[in-house]
């Protein structure tokens, strides 16, 4: 087996890959602009000579043994990345396939939170467990789930979709995915913004984010008025919380895992975060399961996590047959 | 291996037990009555001389390669019934250990709604079928998960308990796990029974289902009026199957399994659940899931479903040893 892997973390704005070796070390990374390409061909090209500028500059030429890649809505099975994804070019893309082309190197797909998954498996927060839930709070909310030591793919690779489980029945807000009430609609980055945004609108009271035009609110902004003491901004806190400790209770019916583990920017806020949450998982658990599962943190840095954990599917990643071929959508 | 397995399945009311080969027929079976004993030890006394007498009379004494029981709260690590759970004696019980003290015979225990979904997958509407959900709609919900062919046991043996997720976060209706809102207030049999009865309070047309006392309404009797075209009684049809249909979109985010398989009385209404079912599944799934879960109903003849299922068990029962005794709750 050839000694290095590439990583490769596409998100919406920005593109990140690194040379991996076995041991979990990241040699050398760069990135590129995902959303400046307008057409998938140039941005497959930017990163084939970018990342092999890398790979060159390295002295790691022919001894890449494959490619991981994590990216939204990645069917692991077929390679592709499916419909509904916040990116520049229609779908679905066998992106894979294109890659796997453009390096000659084999190729692995998953979403962004079953790379972070095994990621923290492999080298972080989760080494030595295994049942646990990954939960990424970023722009969206992702989940990664990992069962007997196993990612959960389901029957067509499109499973841990748990940032779209239902937290609000009726007049929940609209969530990207075009339905209503989802975890992700009010436990993202961009939940905790809107949130703010209603609190703000709904009381009078004074606080700190008052200062700061409505539309521009951010997640960041809402932290620093909590640290800051501001009640409103606390309030924001915990309202997210105890909603994502209510579906967290739900989801420990499911596989009832050892651990839950938070990634993601929002997972930084520490106690302000993690202090309704535990309390509103454990008044909501099922009695059975109540004080067996551990809420940790990402013990990966998160400049590394994705591209670590994108790497990680490179050691099995194979060669792109037409048996695959054979499962994708007609025209592909 | 010895040619013969034993199938227990416990339940609140009866148990009952039957003789099965490799190939899944049920050679013989029997049955005691669970409530009426208030000691365990009776119990397990009147169960051993029972299943005793039918492994006699049909020639199988030294046959037998292992006992499966389902019953629930079953730990399928630990071999303990846990609390919580609708049985006249003290939890948790050791009851791998028990009976197979008994039977001198290994011993393997599930929840009932995991049995189900083995002895579907083996003999029944989940052949073949590598990822699926097994509801069973009777007095509660039970669940049993399979995963890539794997029964979902969790790190602690107690997964799959989705008849408590959370469906009405809000003022829901108390559940007999002791928390309230819980998906099985409100899609059991008893659950149906419990909406007649507030729709005939809060409503004021006539209906087939005002001629009987109120309190002694039960799912049946919903199921004759609706049959009978009443009104009413088809409108807590709808109210159940698009609950269900509802939190079964929520479950397919989890595993995305290829089916849904529904066991049990309520599950034989038919059109009556599964129209409004369907309905609401299609409604809430996630656009990338859509058409994809097939919803089947169980194959199995309901009166050896759950000994079916529990004796699959058998095959794979291991003598008890000390190593699962250091497992269990201490003084056990």
């Amino acid at each position: 087996m050839k000694p290095y892997v590439l990583g490769i973390d596409i998100g919406g704005t920005n593109t990140v890959f690194g040379i991996v070796d076995a041991r979990g070390a990241v040699i050398a990374s760069g990135s590129i602009k995902t959303a400046k390409h307008a057409h998938l061909d140039d941005y497959l090209t930017e990163l084939h000579a970018e990342a092999s500028r890398l790979i060159e500059a390295n002295d790691a030429t022919d001894k890449i043994n494959g490619i991981g890649i994590g990216a939204p809505n990645s069917n692991y099975f077929n390679g592709t990345i499916e419909d509904g994804v916040n990116l520049p070019w229609p779908t679905p893309i066998p992106l894979a396939k294109l890659v796997s082309e453009k390096f000659g190197i084999p190729v692995a797909i998953t979403n962004d939170a079953n790379a972070a998954a095994i990621g923290e498996m492999t080298y972080g927060a989760a080494r030595g467990i295994k049942d646990f839930i990954m939960i990424t709070l970023g722009t969206g909310v992702g989940s990664g789930i990992v069962i007997n030591g196993q990612v959960v793919y389901g029957h067509d690779g499109l499973a841990g979709e748990l940032g779209h489980m239902i937290v609000k029945r009726n007049n929940g807000r609209l969530c990207g995915c075009g339905r209503t009430g989802c975890l992700e609609a009010y436990c993202s980055a961009t939940g905790v913004a809107r949130t703010a945004r209603e609190f703000l609108e709904i009381r009078t009271e004074p606080s700190l984010l008052r200062n700061i035009e409505i539309d521009q609110i951010t997640s960041k902004d809402v932290y620093d008025a909590a640290m800051n003491g501001d009640k409103l901004a606390k309030d924001v806190f915990d309202y997210t919380g105890t909603i994502l400790g209510e579906a967290m209770a739900d989801m420990m019916l499911f596989s009832s895992p050892a651990a839950f583990i938070l990634f993601g920017g929002l997972a930084k806020s520490g106690e302000l975060l993690l202090k309704p949450l535990r309390e509103a998982l454990d008044k909501n658990m099922m009695t059975c399961f109540k004080g067996k599962a551990k809420v940790l943190l990402s013990e990966l840095k998160e400049a590394d996590a994705a591209v670590l954990g994108a790497s990680a599917l490179g050691w099995e990643a194979k060669p792109y047959v037409e048996a695959i071929a054979a499962t994708l959508p007609q025209g592909l």
